[in-house]
């Protein structure tokens, strides 16, 4: 099995066997965030552009910290210092940063399509970290690994997603995903975040339901994601942050509606007591943290897949023999570079 | 000798013993500084996080240097672009750093007692980068070691602070650490920046007068701190920025009711014309050039301490024998990474 | 051949000799941007401060990327985040990043002249990376390379520099380059932006003419170099966007004008559809990411020039004997730093 695109830009176009694999993969390097040197040296003198026209912290950061813990280089390009202030083309800003002969361009734009467009016109591989409502692929992988560590699997479970899912790339991305497998979602929110088109997306015969109460939402789930309230869209008159709560909240008491290993996801950043009680934030059913730590073994996966050059020969990045003869080859390179 | 605890987040609970091993151990990262090679291969395979949820420059490159100089990978978080501005908790900002499993984490916070609020819910070491008007150790730690390498000793000194001492992390931490010498002070400027209260910071015993006046202030000194004035809290009605020029700005003149070898220290940056005249920053007597050097010296010494495991075992972290020993494990640990 | 200077601050000094060397140091750099790994050992254990006073996207990114494939590591002090908000002065701020010991500094400034400034004031190489507008020697020397390379030569070409050329760094840097191989300029855009006083930059004798009609000054141009329109000069009564475009746009049919082999330059970011039409800019003759690799190349040969120590030794810093022998010497040096 291996990787059979050149860029990720979302889950859907993937089957259960191909975002198995990705999964699986990324298992490989979750096992180095528990070693006391976390550093690989596989992709010593690749270099990562991240571009990121949407403000991000933890995403970016992640990547960054993927890149660096395989030995990679980053260029940082962010919005607020970019050129597009200038006005400059989006396409012309990635064509720039392209000319600088990344390896790989890992991109977050405000536009759905965004990552797609600028894929289409790159020749290095690209990887979309969210682009508008559309997908946010490497959130939706570092979820359901989170969930098969912690349930055992991720076929036919019950999943209930929360909050504002018509403007939720991250939702989008764990339907696509997590529906191949069998699971079945209840999408619950104020019915302005979802609507009846919701119910469509997902993979053929993907069972999706809504529901607007929270009660009903929540009856025997297995899994619930939690989505971030964005203030900017609340305060309409039709929903203030204090109905929110009142409705909405994912809380101590509304939780034993769930199944009782069901397990509590949340992308991040959290507004502890608006979509989430502090209880339930850190209680022992939550994971927030735990996708933390996968989404950097996630991204390592994918910058390791997309990188490495020919992904058939690839391999185990981290067997022993087959990386220190990688490394002692980056090595000779490095030294002897111009002699070739 | 060793550091006996796991952050280090003030100097206050420093016996002076253990200051002294501090500094002994700043001393050997110090000559690294003058090397035309600065980087060493002790940390390679860790990560430090760096969160500055205050603006800082110069505290902020200085880690970032020291990190890179010991061979150690950064994580840069910066208010400005951090997931505060979206209404993320403090604690949630620093457990989802934590997650993606850096070895160490170096913070800036504008509220006093962060740090240390920080540190009691992570399980690694935390260096506090200055917090509100706490302390900001790792410039005590420079100060002294400056001092010491100008004067010989740290012991018995006359030591005056100019300035706003009410608000300073930095003259905390100077007289936390000082203070444990024998040292006396002399704090010196307009009354509300100098209250009473004061008298009793310090450790036991020591030594701490007020002066309003600044030539009674500098009166036999060995040692001049001269305090940042900030501007924001100068134009008051009670004190404009001419007034204290006229009255507290450290000028060549006023220079001379030191002693003739004092030397002159100043956090930075430096508001030239205000708290300190041109030709007394730049004259033979200021050390604040120095202080910048020392700066990446101690922060080496405390990220290795803090960072390099076993530090019973540490010993001198750039001794050939050893830390070639090092190196090679770390380049071993790079490639066969996945086979233990 | 080597380079007799300690800094590169402007391409003004430099002969004609000095150039060609300059330029074919970069061209050994080129190569690298083609290999699968783009990284040397030649700078490892060296530091590069970037001091970038004034936004820059492209510029601080190449730089930064150059120093990494050169091995070396950077520290960032931008503008927006720097002591300068403080009121420090540029003098002061240049010296505290200074007495962090890095090798090289590279900055840019708002102001005309402030990289010598600050040269005269340092004692590690400066690389002027834009002084308000003066000079940009780094984008003089790639846009050389890159016509070298599209034209054979640069040898007696006829160049002409369409838009803001008295407001234009990039302008100057051309024409002192260029103008010592005996090109002519035609110098066209609106009269207050091309006044009389442009016909005496560039050396002795530099044939420099100006036109205020594009097709006049398009007629016969072997180069043609397309600057940027600052859109905050231009809402000006005497000149907006849409005259602009009308008047002055390098266009499709406007450029066969020109000699048939033409190439176009652009420093970047273009304003599309405002100084150069889309099918220029994406047309066979349009050079532009050629120069944004370039650029990489020479910012490595001037970083490899100006901190491999004694240039006179240096010799071709890709050799593989020369180089794995630095690499060894780097890597031993890492390990036993504090035995000697």
């Amino acid at each position: 099995m291996t990787y059979r695109f050149r860029d990720l830009l979302a889950l859907e176009p993937l089957s259960a066997d191909e975002l198995t694999f990705l999964l699986d993969q990324s298992k490989l390097f979750q096992e180095i965030q528990r070693h006391p040197l976390k550093k690989l040296a596989t992709l010593r003198g690749k270099t990562v552009a991240l571009a990121f026209f949407e403000n991000s912290t933890r995403t970016r950061i992640s990547f960054g910290t993927a890149a660096s813990r395989l030995g990679a280089d980053s260029m940082n390009l962010q919005a607020e210092a970019s050129s597009l202030k200038k006005g400059e083309s989006l396409l012309d800003t990635v064509h720039t940063l392209s000319a600088m002969k990344p390896d790989c361009l890992v991109m977050r734009h405000a536009a759905s399509g965004a990552a797609d467009f600028v894929a289409r016109n790159l020749d290095i591989p690209v990887i979309n970290a969210g682009d508008g409502t559309h997908e946010h692929p490497s959130q939706g992988l570092l979820d359901a690994l989170t969930i098969r560590d912690r349930r055992g699997s991720i076929e036919k479970l019950r999943v209930t997603i929360l909050g504002d899912i018509q403007h939720s790339r991250v939702a989008r991305s764990n339907i696509h995903l997590l529906g191949k497998f069998g699971c079945q979602f209840m999408l619950c929110g104020p019915a302005m975040w979802v609507p009846k088109e919701l119910e469509k997306i997902g993979p053929p015969g993907a069972a999706i339901r809504r529901v607007s109460r929270i009660e009903e939402g929540l009856e025997g789930a297995d899994v619930i994601i939690v989505l971030r309230v964005q203030t900017e869209r609340m305060y309409e008159p039709t929903l203030s942050a204090e109905e929110y709560i009142l409705m909405y909240q994912l809380n101590a008491e509304r939780l034993r509606r769930a199944n009782p290993e069901a397990i509590i996801l949340h992308p991040g950043p959290m507004n502890r007591g608006v979509e989430i009680s502090p209880e339930v934030a850190d209680g022992a059913q939550s994971c927030v943290l735990e996708q933390v730590t996968n989404g950097i073994a996630v991204r390592m996966a994918l910058l390791f897949l997309l990188m490495s050059g020919s992904t058939e020969e690839a391999g185990n990045p981290m067997t022993g023999a087959e990386s220190s003869a990688q490394a002692a080859a980056a090595e000779k390179k490095e030294s002897t570079h111009a002699a070739d």
